[in-house]
């Protein structure tokens, strides 16, 4: 079985360092194609431009709006080193440069030193007893994206209520509906997979600056549970923390985003 | 007055979108060079490379232990907007490429959007009330850095006591010693200019890999209150969180670094 997520973010490569792609539709919020999910395009490409199997760090920095269609992307390996790889990568679209990247690369296989966990995954009530937020809502009113995603949540968010609740936070568990389980490349666009935490202080419209992702293992099959959070809105910029945790429990990617509301 | 971080943080122009700068002993710990000392001098290289004058976002990726020494920073402007003028830069040192950075900039006076605050700074004593962790330590056993940095804490820290707390956290106000005030650049040092978090589980040495700043406002004169945590720490690798607020009150700063203990 091919997946949407693997199909849509598929790379060919057209020469040294140069890779095209194609994104397309199904990703888009309604401000276009999700900024996770063009990372994870990134992402493709620099896996084929370093000797080594996961992200442990990327950051994109959003220059321009993607709009669905081809794309290129040119790579530069900075540095192999013997646990770490680094590389840089610009996506560029009709000319112009749309995100640009730099990374870290390592084998998670290979990160066997100590382990100490000081956070436990927040409480919610196990998938089939949480509910489907999506289920509630006009179906019309989403954007594709919401087409590619299960949620499930232990209180509907209160801006889908109509009410937005003052606090910038969404616990939930997400995985791809048509049944592509996580992995360390689905772990950089899954921390943009949510809707923005300002949707709950009556925000409507949110452009990442830029977003970092921290791959901390390689995921369990089955759901994740995401935490997304913002504590300080500052002069109409904002953070996003995520934490990820897999169906084990275990906690498989960070991430940050800095991003500006409308306005 | 001439301060210590401007005069071992400068640079000079070397060529187009190159410069030149010397990296001091003065902000060594017992590993070197201070990370966030050697992403200071990639920063201003960056600022001399845009036309915006504060880095809001700035991503540094450390290749190689730099030594102290004369260094070449190599820039190129990725693209300017309205708002916030995207850069790469990689710092060098005898023809190796030590330490990656990505940066974004902006003029953080235009941003006179939306405020709100969701997280208080933790409670500390005030400066005058509070203990100089320095004073009590051996001062022969302390790397350069610390005389660099005045520090006040609520406590004395468990490992400098000799019983690593098993809590990987610091609160701290911060300053430099010589009364340079802080600003833009500084805050993107003094993220890491604390002690790792990691001694208090009983490590001894952590090294950035990444490390990724988030410059939110200008920050008034005086002290900053320090807040830096590790909750997870995976196969050996670990974050470190990090936020600023200034003498006011303000949130002024966030940072993250992924970090990899010895061995």
């Amino acid at each position: 079985m091919t997946f949407e997520f693997d199909t849509d973010t598929a790379v060919e490569r057209a020469g040294e360092d140069r890779f095209a792609a194609r994104l397309t539709d199904r990703w888009n919020t309604p401000a276009g194609p999700n900024g996770g999910y063009v990372l994870a395009v990134v992402a493709r490409a620099l896996l084929e431009t370093v000797p080594k199997p996961h992200p442990i760090s990327l950051t994109g920095h959003f220059l321009l709006p993607p709009a669905p269609g081809d794309v290129e992307i040119a790579t530069e390996l900075i540095r192999t080193g013997h646990r770490h790889a680094t590389a840089r990568a610009t996506l560029s679209q009709g000319g112009k440069e749309v995100v640009t990247a730099l990374g870290t690369f390592a084998d998670l296989a290979e990160a066997k030193g100590r382990d100490l966990i000081l956070e436990e995954p927040p409480a919610l009530p196990a998938p089939e007893e949480a509910i489907d937020p999506l289920g509630t809502l006009d179906q019309a009113m989403m954007p594709p994206i919401a087409g590619r995603m299960d949620y499930r949540v232990g209180e509907l968010p209160g801006f889908a209520l109509g009410e937005p609740s003052g606090r910038p936070e969404f616990v939930s568990w997400i995985r791809f509906s048509d049944g592509r389980e996580p992995d360390p490349v689905a772990l950089i666009f899954l921390p943009d997979g949510m809707v923005p935490t300002v949707f709950e202080i009556g925000e409507i419209v949110s452009s990442t600056v830029e977003m970092t992702v921290h791959v901390r293992a390689v995921p369990a099959e089955g759901w994740l549970l995401m935490r997304v959070r913002t504590r300080f809105v500052i002069g109409g910029y904002h953070e996003e923390d995520v934490e990820l945790w897999d169906s084990s429990g275990s906690l498989v990617a960070q991430a940050r985003q800095l991003a500006m509301l409308a306005g």
